[in-house]
């Protein structure tokens, strides 16, 4: 039920090699599925400022279970989760932060990526949930 | 690597000595590459909310590698970092932090300002900063 | 009442020949009668994790009007201060903090100091001190 | 200067190797000259309390340079340090965290591990500080 260390590795050098190839330094977090820290990658001359975005991401993709984007699409002003940004200690709600899923359809995890545009880091963080399971979970109501 | 204290006092003098020449009181702040503060300076009369806010900006521009003005461009509603300022325990996205470059173009601290304008500030963090380094770090995604 | 920057600079270039002299390595830190950051300095080769405590001490030592030590001797197990430290976001309450006191008796900030043992701490403050003032308040109820 | 990623990776698996060795499961963080977290490794089934302690114990050996059990000797009640734990957002002051030491005696980071006894806790990090440098800083008043 929990991602294991094995597979959180598996998944780091996953998303390193995608950061390798497009040439950015990233900051690279996985947390298991009660929200808590398992791996950390720092890249070297990755911003100190990405690693706890890192973390805030994979943290957020886990608490809601679903993409960091998809939160951040709903929290803009006028939107139904405006603000939401200010529990849990701090989210973060722009793209890099993908949930684990294992092959049962259940959430192990998630990852956060931090360093680059958002593009590249949810590029990267998909890098690294594709290679131990998927990214999807059943539907939900917010994400239909 | 690490900005000197020696260097952060002539920072400061100039920062300070701009700040006078303009006719405003400010909070002048250098951290070092870690991140940690380095120097600190609270002209008579400076604004009591700008001593965090100057640390804030300082660090902002330390963890990200530019000015904290490109930032805050980046993080208002609908922008690609929206909500990045509830990282790192608090951020200060507008302008007024400036990382410090040394002649290698190695990023060995950066300086914050507050207590005017943010052009003021921008301004006065600028004038500390040149009095030691560069402002400009080698191309970024975010910065071309 | 306030102590002024030009004091706060004065208190910490006495502190910092004292911290040469003795051959330590020290942060410096000044906070003005309401408790808040008026100077900084952090000597190089000082430990990262004296420019927390050098900041604490100083705001311990101005919260209370006395030097950080006496409030040390209250707190520990048994004492009638036991566990102040967890007030007011921390306090510091071992040697190394001082309030600052002006010709009228009045308090007009304090220093703090941390980098070596707390005995060279306290020196290193007190040089500073007296730089611009007197430590000593009049009579108060824990100081007699 | 900073600890590389590629030491830090080193430092882990030789943590682990000895964690595995000596039948435990740790939390193994490593940080940064600037005390900023470079890496991080949670082997399965170890304390979710000790994600935190790991982190603490290696920011706080980076703090001041020395094994955090030696500042936990002078952090008991009546001691020179007592309540030095309410600084720099909490420290772990219990053996577990050791600095880094490249080999021109400069600290380029820390090590921190949690999840048994501290004398484990103590070994498992000492054998990964080793695999990549020493761990004792020149002399300094409180460690001789």
């Amino acid at each position: 039920m929990h991602v294991t260390i094995k597979e959180a590795q598996q998944a780091i050098e996953a998303a390193r090699a995608k950061a390798e190839a497009i040439g950015t330094q990233m900051c690279i977090a996985v947390v298991d599925s009660g929200g808590n820290l398992k791996a950390f990658y720092r890249m070297d001359d990755a911003w100190v400022g990405s690693i706890d975005i890192a973390q805030k991401k994979a943290k957020t993709a886990l608490f809601f279970g679903m993409p960091t984007g998809q939160i951040g699409a709903l929290s803009q002003p006028g939107g139904p989760l405006y603000g939401i940004e200010h529990s849990n200690d701090g989210l973060i709600t722009f793209p890099g932060g993908i949930p684990i899923v294992d092959k049962d359809g259940v959430m192990s995890g998630a990852i956060g990526v931090s360093g680059s545009t958002v593009e590249n880091d949810h590029a990267v963080a998909e890098a690294g949930a594709r290679a131990i399971g998927e990214t999807e979970l059943p539907g939900h109501p917010w994400r239909t």
